[in-house]
């Protein structure tokens, strides 16, 4: 996503797995659990966009490191409780047993709930605090906690519980994909700038941008579910027609969709252009979601 | 449990419902579940206990506003994810049916979800910030995170699920106490002391007071077990050795606990000598949990 990004990514790693050890051995179980779902193949895309709004506001990537691992943990979490039987009851997540196939449903429970815990501990610990102080450090956990909260990311899967029982709508589905994915990534972008102590107004783009790209990203997603074959997508495709859920292409058609895709990376990219600094990696990687084929 | 805590219990219920009340109509539900558990009868001990610790630091107690609701929130999340079905399956909790009763086990897991991220919301939004600054509300934040995960409250869960399936001896039960209970009660009272400022002295002996009446009181809970009857304890009675689970008496006997109970209150009280403030509300609280029949 940027250039020396597959060193980010290592230390993203690196730093997500020593934030889950080190615990005791008496519950030792939960660790493991937590470390089998962040350790699962995630391609760390929100932690990366952290550190690139970060560099792009003119700090070193790693000014953001704790803000990013703390969304990843978040991430993390709604997947594993996302699995859960009482929600949408997956048993493989990326190619491996769900965690709660491979734990149990309780560890599982649990090791979402204290990743939770994790992203804000990760935020607020004292090695964050030396990289970029009390008062980001505290409104980067706070832009967290409202963006992956009733308000953001949960209260978007409430709302997707509830289109697959009622007949949605386009404003529905979009306040759904806003909530549920763009939040997040919201969350990702706008923390980036604010550990790099950046301007209101360049928070304001990194969130209009990830707004662009969250709902873009569903809506390409609903395309592929149609045009896509199970082979090339790594997943059932018409899973949305098979259960009876409204989606964009439902709703709009596939043509509409692929104009509304193409004009929300447009849109991405000129919320770019208040940024001083090179903004062609965040403008690719918006290019990169629209053209992708899985 | 001191002068006029009424009055904030009121302020403190009147915040939790503010803070979870004004989000959008199509995720209603959500909020609604949130507030059944939060408004569902609760002492709010924690809170209190927050508040007192402010004013017991020469501070008042309005400043541990924010972070008494974030540890309400924390308590009422672990209470609803606790009596989901692949938890302890309880269909009831203080006489009202469970939140997965009346809502669903779906909206039950995400309100407990969402609880959560409203915690450090609460206790890191503007009005918190105004009343206790950036680093205070960070350091609440940190500790409360830390207290409530992986290595506090959820790491509790998991020695307790594993002292449902092997035979415990003395140091797991206590640690299980010790993550399971006490350190929320530690993160109430030693937030309160953060929120006024307090010395590091006067914070290690808010957790120290917090620890000694955490296990005592989950050892009274032991012995009421036993001595007690249904109708007393508003619950069954005999339920460890029901489920064959180890606990303080069964591995120490009555009189054992009896003598480790009372010590455990005396060195709670004298954790209070530090401080200059009037510690007999705090002292007094710490027998009446020592004393109470159910």
């Amino acid at each position: 996503m940027f250039e020396g990004s597959d060193k980010y990514i290592k230390l993203v790693d690196d730093t997500l797995r020593n934030l889950i050890t080190g615990g005791r051995e008496e519950y030792k179980e939960l660790a493991d659990s937590m470390l089998y779902s962040v350790s699962a193949g995630g391609k760390r895309v929100r932690p990366m966009l952290s550190m690139a709004f970060c560099l792009l506001c003119g700090e070193c990537p790693e000014k953001a490191l704790y803000p990013a691992c703390g969304v990843e943990f978040i991430h993390t979490y709604s997947l594993i409780h996302d699995d859960l039987p009482c929600m949408d009851n997956d048993d493989m997540r990326r190619g491996k047993p769900s965690n709660h196939i491979a734990f149990g449903e309780d560890t599982a429970l649990l090791a979402g709930d204290a990743l939770q815990s994790l992203a804000f501990e990760a935020i607020l610990c004292n090695e964050s605090v030396e990289l970029i102080g009390y008062e980001a450090a505290a409104k980067c956990a706070l832009t967290l906690a409202k963006l992956c909260g009733k308000d953001g990311m949960v209260g978007g899967q409430v709302v997707d519980l509830a289109l697959e029982k009622t007949e949605g709508n386009v404003e529905t589905v979009t306040l759904m994909h806003s909530l549920k994915t763009a939040a997040l990534i919201k969350a990702a972008c706008t923390m980036g700038c604010v550990a790099a102590g950046a301007s209101d107004m360049q928070i304001k783009a990194a969130a209009e941008y990830a707004e662009c790209i969250g709902l873009q990203f569903q809506i390409v997603d609903d395309i592929l579910d149609v045009v896509s074959t199970t082979d090339v997508l790594g997943k059932p495709v018409n899973s949305d027609i098979d259960n009876n859920k409204s989606n964009m292409v439902s709703l709009l058609g596939i043509e509409k969709c692929r104009i509304l895709a193409k004009e929300l990376t447009d849109k991405a990219i000129n919320a770019l252009s208040v940024f001083e600094g090179d903004t062609k990696p965040l403008g690719d990687f918006a290019l990169e979601l629209l053209n992708r084929n899985k």
